[in-house]
């Protein structure tokens, strides 16, 4: 819970992952010796901001994405949204720019969002949600559990998994952008024909807290019937809880891995969380635990 | 046509083609000897549901979805739209779950669908218009002719092609995804500099039944004029019945033509259909004997 | 600025730039001894109507894309917009057809587009806002300053620009198609880290004329935040009267840089201009200035 703290306070909103990315290269360089197998880690300019780990000879690769939703400066004390935030006035906001630290809060709502700063702050600066973890017996509650959930869970799968990729991605909640690349590496390096995006979903009328992990059949996007059934078939087989999702809107890295130019099979599978986009984000720490447990048993598996 | 009933009384909405890529496997298995080229034939996993028959030397590729749009169950009796059907009350479904066979009617509006089967049906399950096939002197009336018709002219040109691409592509009606990596193997295998999308499009106030193939000029997508220039002198030349359309909306697998990372000409060309998307799509018969004929006369000559 | 009338004096609707194509192929013969580095040209069928220019051994490319805004003539009087022009009743269009030149004005609202041409214009026909370039010691005015001012730079490049790539695109205005293939011609021939997206932006509240070049923060989209440090810095350091724009909407070729299936930082920068995507694009003089020589300093030292 202590590390899962320090991933929870470092800012990284879409297009300025780098500190993140550092954290992240400093606790594999530290813990990769304890894991089952030693992977190739893969970062650097060469990669952006993204870092990949390869674990023994591929079959599956799991995505995470590191960044966050938030917001920029415009002109004057304008926000525009990076991602899709929930506009909540009064939500306190931070960040830095050139003059020091900031801490302020949300002004206005959908039709034009504001800060209420004392003083200018540089155009193009990033702010986020101001972090506020609480923890208890069921849930954990905080900001960006979205994606640092599923961050979480690719870091737990490097202690046990022997064949596969670990990668984790940027951008993902503006628009994408950096998968094309990682798959493209990812192919020429030790390719795959399955993916699963493990990342942070709702919860709504068919999907509620401690039920289970989520498996998703679709969102916006349809990832192939066989490969979803064979998940599914797998899940079943394996005991841990889960439930299904069908989704007409939203969607993850796996929307990249569809219009790849290569036929990669996907599939999100992630804990639900309520309050989503908001510094309340709340997830069943039971529901995160058969997340943990499926992707476990998959990715042996599959 | 009784190939063509067959064609029509397969389900395979967007994500689940399988069982129609088996037939149309078995169909050309048996038939490839009688035709004048015997083509190289990839499919199987590596292909997902898709097939390539690669004749001869390649200039041009014909490409056929070979999905359908479709519904999703969501929870209790909710359906989500696969692609875009039309929303008509009372239509008739079918599909099927672990439980059997599933017959029923559609309920709603564009604000929310829903099927009237007295039993739960299995979370994403997918259902398909009940198929009503209609044919007189002068026109087929179907369910799906868009884009069973398409297919059908893609078979029919296998008989006689002798240098080119006939490809068989799955998602068209819902965002795509298949046509990425059919093109990098195309590209890696046999490259062609030219695309035709074998697909239906609509009847409008400058589309009219009987008047011969549509050779679209756009849709929402701007194929190169210089392209589609040499196609219409083409088909000029050809005598056969054509019509040009001009449209601001609708896209088709050109679309991913258009994105890919190759310098690759499409076009669109195809009879027209009114009724979109419903059970009761109808094409004059004429038409789709001049898309017939344009192809076997592009193909040659392009 | 002969030379620039001349530019702008073409017309170049996306999807028909073939006549602008060979106009710059003229142009980059009979200039290119004149310049520092005799570039390597890329150009003709395998690259469409795209031009690319490899000088010395690249780190960088700029991207100016050559097509234009207009109208496609549907059936009877009606048209559909290429790109997103301004629909101002009574702007005049001009264009040509099998029966000759066309010269009319635009009539209808957002609603309906239609002309009012006597006769019958061929379906699918080009039409283009007529010319009207107005010059004063502050300002130019005209139709086409976006692209045909960043088109003008990339070519004022070629003169003392020692490694890079100076690209010419096609599409731009209407959702882009050229890019990847270009990008993957440049990644396999000379490849690069960063791109420089030279085109035209907007006048804001925050963006003003005689103020300098615009630097991007963000558009629709975001580009890495070390990049755009790095090109603030060195605007910095050279002194060169720049802005700095943060803007939710629009896109340029930089959209297909961050989804191409390479780790390609990139960055918009251009002058800015009001009445955009009319015949009385507005662009000053200085800002321009400021942009060539902006591009000048950062191909340099990038």
């Amino acid at each position: 819970m202590k590390f899962l703290h320090e991933l929870l306070n470092i800012q990284s909103v879409s297009g300025d992952e780098g500190e993140f990315t550092d954290f992240l290269l400093t606790y594999i360089g530290k813990r990769k010796k304890s894991w089952s197998v030693t992977p190739e880690i893969y970062s650097g300019e060469e990669f952006h901001d993204c870092i990949l780990l390869k674990f023994g000879n591929p079959r599956t690769a799991v995505f995470a994405h590191m960044d966050t939703i938030g917001f920029m400066v415009r002109y004057t004390n304008q926000l525009i949204p990076v991602g899709g935030p929930e506009i909540i006035p009064s939500s306190k906001l931070i960040g830095k720019d050139k003059y020091g630290e900031i801490d302020c809060a949300l002004l206005g709502d959908e039709e034009g969002v504001f800060h209420d700063f004392p003083r200018k702050i540089d155009v193009g600066t990033r702010l986020s949600f101001k972090q506020n973890i609480r923890v208890d017996e069921n849930f954990i509650q905080a900001a960006y559990l979205d994606n640092r959930l599923g961050v979480y869970n690719a870091l737990l799968q490097c202690e046990t998994i022997k064949d596969g990729w670990v990668v984790f991605s940027t951008y993902e909640e503006h628009g994408g952008g950096s998968m094309p690349f990682l798959l493209d590496f990812i192919q020429k390096t030790a390719p795959i024909k399955q993916a699963l995006i493990s990342d942070i979903t709702w919860i709504t009328e068919g999907v509620q807290h401690h039920e289970g992990v989520v498996i998703s059949i679709r969102d916006k996007f349809i990832p192939r019937k066989k490969f979803i059934d064979r998940v599914i078939d797998l899940a079943q087989k394996s005991k841990i809880p889960y439930q299904l999702e069908v989704e007409a809107y939203g969607g993850s890295d796996g929307r990249e891995v569809q219009f790849s130019p290569y036929a990669i099979d996907w599939c999100f599978i992630g804990a639900a969380e309520d309050h989503v986009h908001t510094p309340n984000e709340k997830v069943s720490l039971q529901d995160f635990q058969s997340m943990v447990d499926l992707y476990r048993f998959l990715i042996s598996n599959l």
